[in-house]
């Protein structure tokens, strides 16, 4: 009896047809479409492999030579976009196995040995990786440069700064640009110090359980590779996803920092605040309004933060509760990291694309100055006199009320009238109501004084260097 | 001056060069790569706004005739896999109007009158989703009827039941298999109920205001459309993305639901229980251990509720805190919501495939009742004498310590033993002993008795019907 | 040996000292510190079931009197705040069995007979829900219901309706109010929709198998406790917590709906929108700024979407993968339900505070209707004439462009100037700049008329009935 | 007119009654109730203020002297549970402040000047996860400290290794403890990395523009407190809450893991498997069925996974998208991190509890060591004759099926029948089906050797200290 009249016989409960292999369970199970991403990788993970077996005796140089250079020719189809994908071919892995014996022979059937795809997967995996957080970190020192040449270059302009989105105090706009800077800078920290944990390498693992053959050089193999480190548990180390994690909860609170300061200049780029306005590079019109200009590179940059915190929060649930060693939910670990990585690059060039050609209108930050943003600096003032803050802030909220009464400014309270709040005023309560003496007094380290902002880039500039 | 000048002259604070529009945010702001899936709806969205149109004076029968058939044609261009993509088509709105255009020249003009796509992407989205919920409805009925079949044919096998992991009480093997359906039943009554709250025309509301003339029928083009309802407030209709949100919940808690049964089955076909045993055609080989077979099928079933959990956590997340009416945000939208789309289609139809061939080992599973699983039923025998259950529990917890000093069976204490813990132990306490006895004791409605359990099958085939 | 000794014996791998009950594992297990909570769930519960055990001749009527006037007087105590908590009550269950054993001697000991903890606590649940679901929905009417009312009264203010932020067209005000008014219908129509699958009785599933007991009428129980149905599958029964999901998904959703609704009006209450002012009780001030005023309330109606969000998040985590029945992990249910109603009751309160307090300033609304706005109504000026929509698009946007160009409002255009765009712009054209015409030709269903926002406000009133 | 008769007039809209105060507005704001958990170090915190102010001339010597002697007082009445919390006070700074304006009078209205609540809770915050982190670091050492110590008495035991939970090769029990072991080390080092982001002191930031009062020395101030560095940007230190994000990342990723071990731990503790048994201090019984013994803190350490993954999941939606500085949203940062720090410490110690007291039954692990589990040291075994890996694991892919066709073990086969496969079988293919020679071949580094287990302890012995 043929296989498939015997599956068909234990089929007993009906349902949907199933020949012996079920067409949506090949694609359900298939992870090549995605993981063929990886070839570089794979093909240079088995030529380091091959030159390790050489340490154990189960191939000879000229093996190897076969093998390294065989692997060498199914990577230039795969970068010459000849590589045929056969029907059989599951994942990377096993196309670039397939191929290779196609073209070398019988030989190529020695490199497996001592090898699973347990471990060599996520040797591919951290490979990977570890390139493209390369060149996340250009792009994020990239962000960083540019905000700061803003920053300098417009280290004069004023504007109110925001508690609740409410006017608060008077604030240097570069201050404010410097408080998005500071975010990023901490994620380059962050990224950087992932790095010891990606470049851990597993191959040598087998399966679960070790590789069994004498002579077996892991430390050769990681350097040969780049790995900073090898592996310490076998079974740990098939299993281990904890660099797929970390990369996606660095981007997940990245993207958090890109949401807020998308939040920050979408507000800022209303008609009401008009203080700054998109390139239109990164603008959209309408389709049926005329008029507008919509800020959606920014309004991206803010939704994405949801798209990289769910392939965040979906991979943890994925590795929730499951037992040791390699399972199966395993493979959901590429699709949402790749993506990450691509979402990752682009946020951050398109950030930097709108900070290097973003219009500030620095004339409408500084009329959008009030003098109630000074009702701090009344208070102070008092402080300065002697009395304690708590009763210079209680005069200082009467002299906002007598204004509000009056309908007139708060500076524009006459000497006279302020003393009836308190003796202690005296002609010089005048230099309170200067928007640069109030900018300037906050000196102090991390304040928005000229010196303490352009401190501030110079940090930078020598954090991200 | 070309506007390339003028706009490297805008570009001050240095950075990756960005042309007039830049690369990157083109592919960022893009959606025509995935939404181009909802061609069909898209153009019979037109095509009945075209006949709408006639309503208002826009169209005459004649522009609407030529409008209809050139919308035809596009359509089977895409359905023939012959429409070509140009550079600027930045969504299918964008791209199908294009080609219209170039069809029939500029009466094509005269369909985005009065419409946006806001209120056009949102009709495109829902009804594409109402034709897929149709889709899983069925393969989610099938996947139930399945089941109900297998509890039906092998409701004479008892095994374990388990709670905590632990062996607790005996149970038909049908029981366990309902449990799971009765998950599936009600995941099937709540996609129902989502259907018309997806089902709420949109189109009408323009960008956000309304549609300004004269004589548009929206309940007409609802109807025209297989709407069940109006959208009632027009800035609501363009931003209402709660219909994907409440899919993506949807399918978030069957896919639990699925990860639930996985974990059982998975656990059950290990060497060690050896209840089940999955078809080959759901399992799969190792690349360097010849005996594994593995459950890969429910791995991935298992592994996939994060995936589909991820998905609507992002998305809620980018929904999060944004303001009303339409922002780019929302463009987050498509993508998890067809990945979830088809992984629900695929992770039924492979549930189902597994439930269809998968073998059960009855002999094993009852192997593996042991007499203390019937501890409760010892403590039951003597509340029927009249004693008050919490002594009994007692009684029987001292019969099970006693049976484990001896190192016998629990059943295998005789009667004087049992006495020497309560003088109402008598003869007929043999009867307890029975397996079966004690499965058909449970009989009250949901219970594992043969009789509740035909019952329930009978209860499901109706609520699926 | 004493079994202290025996314990420390097995102890043999250091770590902090155990005795044979580990004072944090005390801590880590028990729920009597929250479940408490349903004290009155679980009274009416267990008094139903004695009732229920008289049919199966387990309680006979007097002692069935006894069980529930004990447990009377056990909830008068928790209700007069005199129930003493003893060391070993693990949880409400097993606190209230052995106060009433106390208070009734061993005929209490008959109470727990066929039951289990594992359907008792999923019915105390569900009747607890039950109970705050009504309340919450009151809650849920009566925001509807304010905003509804403020619609009505305040339906003359015309503001700028935004998209992407941006000013896109003339709105009314309240049809703004009445968009976020429609999504809290919406929540209600969900949260009506829930009810069924909570009002599901559990009680009479025993552990897992079933009741044994023959004669344990169900749908007498169901019906004396106000379920408005039987579990249909004991093992289902005792481990479904898709209720709790379910309402955790739904308040998530509603909270996101109040995170849109706060965002609107944290930015209409800058100083530089001006639209809209918290009253007192909602806002509150800052310790150092004496000016400030700030609304917190609605940054925290923001926030706690966020929180709601993981409560849900971080329960189907724990959810996901854990096998069939009850396994402790469910006990992570009551936290988050608890916590989810509360801040439910809390916030919809808040809001519809918040709603009916604030003070509105149509005058600052209608200074910031430009006529830019209303560039879609210049093209359908032209559409009214026979020109195709994307023709009149072009010369409208060539309009604005050149009202840009010469730095004067689009609606100061000469008709001349406009001639020059296109010669069908006529003398009437005058009338496009009116504002009230605008919104009033917005009356198509769902639209920003006078007539299409009272029609919604009746709607409304209709849905919450 | 008195402000309640104004209020109500203002309240136009019907809905709850609100007085000037709405009592739940009060509820809804106020975090005393959770943050007064930080009473010391906002005591300690205002202590260096004081002192730091005497370098402005804020205060005198005798001034700061009185203010630190008085929040001394304040801070003994918090320890000795004598302090009274007063119906205005919103959180711990102004009910601390209250309390020492009281107990020293108006000189304690200095001790504000220039701070603002944002740069004082940010400032207690931080120092009181760091003192927790020392905590959890302590207990983290001790559970990896047990487990190494329970590898190394245990060497000896050879159990199964499961990949996809089927069995798949020999290892060492140890080698599978130290696999989780090496989880809980990678967390370590993570933990550790945190320190130099939470340790960054936010004090003299102002409520966002910075410090005004010259010569406050913030690094002396950090010094003070013990904060590694200054926050470098006014705006970004007092919304910075990253910290946190990074304390519920870290121990959302170290739950997984616990969930991970639990998982092995609940299935090994199953009857069928019957590997380990946790002892009764960690264990629970049921109400209803006296012969159980549930793992219930294993279930509880796997549940919990969930719960801190909620939280940061809902902090994170709860940050994502809000604008600079501080907004009332952050509220939501303490209660989160505060379970998640109690959580941690539980959990923890729970696992090294259940660690240091579980038993294990080698010979039952050894009796579940079949001989199919060799096929790869089969196919291995030719391949050290010179075969391709490739065919030899098709050979004894063979011989495997050949083992079951006969129904005989793997092992059974004889010399003869394996020579029907491969002439290349000898008499030495005896020695493959040593149990205990496979287990030791797999020497490489990390790999399940006596030798390389060992080596694993002593280096997670280093990676402790």
């Amino acid at each position: 009896m043929s296989e498939q009249q015997d599956f068909t016989k234990k089929k007993l409960w009906g349902g949907r047809f199933t020949g012996q292999t079920d067409p949506i369970m090949h694609r359900y199970n298939e992870s090549l479409s995605y993981d063929k991403r990886m070839w570089s990788q794979d093909i240079r993970g088995s030529q380091a492999y091959a030159r390790a077996l050489v340490g154990c005796k189960i191939l000879t140089e000229e093996e190897k030579d076969e093998i390294v250079s065989g692997l060498e020719k199914v990577g230039q189809e795969w970068s010459q976009s000849t590589f045929q994908i056969a029907q059989d071919d599951e994942d990377i892995h096993t196309a670039n196995e397939r191929r290779l014996k196609e073209l070398i022979g019988p030989v190529a059937g020695k490199l497996h040995t001592g090898r699973s795809r347990n471990d060599q997967v996520a040797t591919d995996m951290r490979m990977w990786l570890m390139e493209e957080v390369e060149l996340i970190q250009n792009f994020l020192v990239e962000l960083i440069s540019v905000m700061v040449q803003r920053a300098r270059q417009e280290v004069d302009a004023l504007m109110p700064g925001y508690t609740h989105l409410q006017r608060a105090q008077p604030i240097r706009w570069s201050h404010l640009l410097l408080s998005h800077a500071t975010y990023f800078a901490s994620d380059l920290a962050r990224l950087r110090s992932l790095i010891p944990r990606i470049s851990v390498l597993p191959l040598g693992s087998g399966p679960l359980a070790g590789n069994p053959f004498a002579g077996l050089d892991r430390e050769a193999l990681a350097k040969d590779l780049g790995f900073k480190s090898v592996g310490s548990n076998s079974m740990n180390s098939v299993s281990d996803r904890d660099f797929v994690v970390e990369f996606l909860m660095w981007f997940s609170l990245t993207a958090v920092h890109l949401s807020k300061m998308a939040e920050d200049l979408i507000i800022y780029s209303t008609a009401e605040f008009g203080f700054v306005q998109l390139s239109d590079a990164y603008s959209t019109g309408s389709s049926i309004m005329p008029q507008k200009k919509n800020p959606d590179s920014l309004e991206l940059l803010r939704g994405k933060s949801g798209r990289v915190f769910g392939q965040m929060a979906g991979f943890m649930m994925s590795l929730k509760g499951i037992p040791s060693t390699y399972n199966k939910d395993l493979q959901e670990d590429k699709e949402p990291l790749f993506d990450a990585v691509d979402t990752a690059k682009d946020s951050l060039q398109i950030a930097t694309g709108v900070m290097s050609t973003m219009t500030i209108f620095p004339e409408k930050m500084l009329a959008a100055l009030t003098p109630d943003m000074l009702a701090t600096d009344l208070a102070d003032y008092l402080v300065r006199k002697g009395i304690p803050f708590r009763e210079t802030h209680h005069i200082s909220g009467s002299a906002v009320k007598m204004s509000e009464d009056k309908k007139v400014p708060l500076s524009s309270l006459s000497l006279e009238e302020l003393k009836t709040l308190s003796p202690a005023f005296e002609a010089d309560v005048e230099r309170v109501w200067l928007m640069e003496e109030s900018v300037e007094r906050r000196d102090a380290i991390g304040g928005t004084s000229r010196r303490a902002v352009l401190e501030q880039c110079d940090r930078l500039i020598r954090e991200i260097a």
